[in-house]
């Protein structure tokens, strides 16, 4: 099940993708939600960031080389990443003037929180997510060196999330292996699977639970496979994770036109 | 002029401090306000933060050294500080369990913004003060090491603020000098001085507003004077700042009563 936001002028509406078409939905989409009996063509939409007005949470260090193991004692690092504007599929993304750095694309896998947790286990975090649904964690290189991580991440405008939610994909079936794949400009620059994931994403919302309290819709996105690729205004990105989806992006300067 | 938010139960209301009474308001805050006609006294309330469901922003390094100039070239430092739970004057501060380094206590003068600012210049960003709070920046030092600066500030309840929002201060009379006093268990732990802030807080608004955009009730808090203090749970911490307020709140360690 694909859940996913259509943008329609200055409003929006949740809906359930099918095909090649979304069925509009009643409800919220994390309070529940059915089928109002109307659907329009997926083509004729845009699909905006699922959910608006989320916590969004980004973990760093997020994969093993593969074939190595995790040292032991080690523990999930993760960040707030406090964008005040957030993008989904198709949404241009515009580099502050005042930026002198390189702007760097992170094609992600993400979890999105269904219920409460504070203080969790991993199995009761598992039991907890919502959903999954692709990230690009967009990132300004110059707040990395001086160790601003949550600066680097929360630039106006440097998120993107969609164009769905998955819902049936299960924990152990990401844990399998999902590709996850970077491309600018039709290039191929990033390629990771989730099965070097340092961490479960169940373990890691425990860990985060026991530090904040998490809420339905908080977003965490699970880390990029090595290396960020810096990107320059004009740049497309594409992010891909089998069986989730494809998120395009455009990076353009501040105030220049499509 | 002292605006505060008196808690009521599971409610609250905005209001007006004048000498020891609490003038009650009607409207939002930010948004406009005029007395209702009705007091109470202060004596007997608890006021919680002053705004609820802000922004927070945490400036590091906010101070020079006595007797030294800002070398050239240099920029504020700020992370967003995103905790789910803030709280007030006299509000107790749990430490989850799960963290095991140092809790410290930060005095700070902090800032909050009125009007929308994007790309701003510093003169415009200074007619954006709506006003200036008393902010205890707690942060929880094991992540400071590794430098995740955000996530050391944004633990569950590591924020504390108010008791009001003074409006008639200028900076202008900030930037004349305000001590700002932190004090634990009865200790004078931090002594420091707005007369030694690197940049004045208009510098730091239009910085950080070319860089994402800032909102009515965002919060900016300004720095602590150096040395940042451990505290440990049963401690009482109190933060004051000349001519703005002093907040009082206590450490203690989660699950434990009052």
């Amino acid at each position: 099940m694909l859940l996913g936001r259509a943008l329609m002028g200055d409003t929006s509406c949740f809906g359930e993708v099918v095909d090649d078409r979304f069925h509009l939905l009643s409800g919220g989409m994390l309070e529940g939600y059915r089928r109002v009996g109307r659907s329009l063509p997926l083509a004729d939409l845009v699909l905006g960031a699922p959910l608006t007005g989320v916590r969004l949470i980004a973990v760093m260090g997020g994969f093993l080389e593969p074939g190595t193991s995790r040292p032991p004692g080690i523990q999930p690092m993760w960040v707030p990443k406090a964008c005040g504007f957030v993008g989904g599929d198709r949404a241009q993304i515009r580099v502050p003037a005042a930026l002198t750095g390189a702007v760097q694309m992170e094609a992600e896998l993400a979890v999105v929180v269904g219920r409460p947790l504070r203080g969790a286990s991993p199995a009761e975090a598992a039991e907890a997510i919502f959903g999954w649904t692709v990230f690009n964690d967009v990132t300004a290189a110059e707040y990395v060196a001086p160790g601003l991580w949550a600066t680097a991440k929360s630039i106006d405008g440097f998120a993107s999330w969609g164009p769905w939610i998955r819902r049936d994909l299960t924990e152990r079936r990401v844990l399998e292996g999902l590709a996850i794949t970077g491309t600018l400009n039709g290039s191929k620059v990033q390629a990771g699977n989730t099965r070097y994931f340092r961490f479960a994403p169940s373990e890691i919302l425990s860990h985060i639970s026991h530090r904040i309290s998490l809420f339905p819709g908080d977003v965490v996105t699970l880390g990029t496979p090595p290396p960020a690729v810096d990107a320059a205004a004009g740049d497309h990105m594409v992010c891909e994770v089998e069986e989730v989806g494809v998120l395009t992006n455009q990076l353009l300067a501040a105030g220049s036109e499509e």
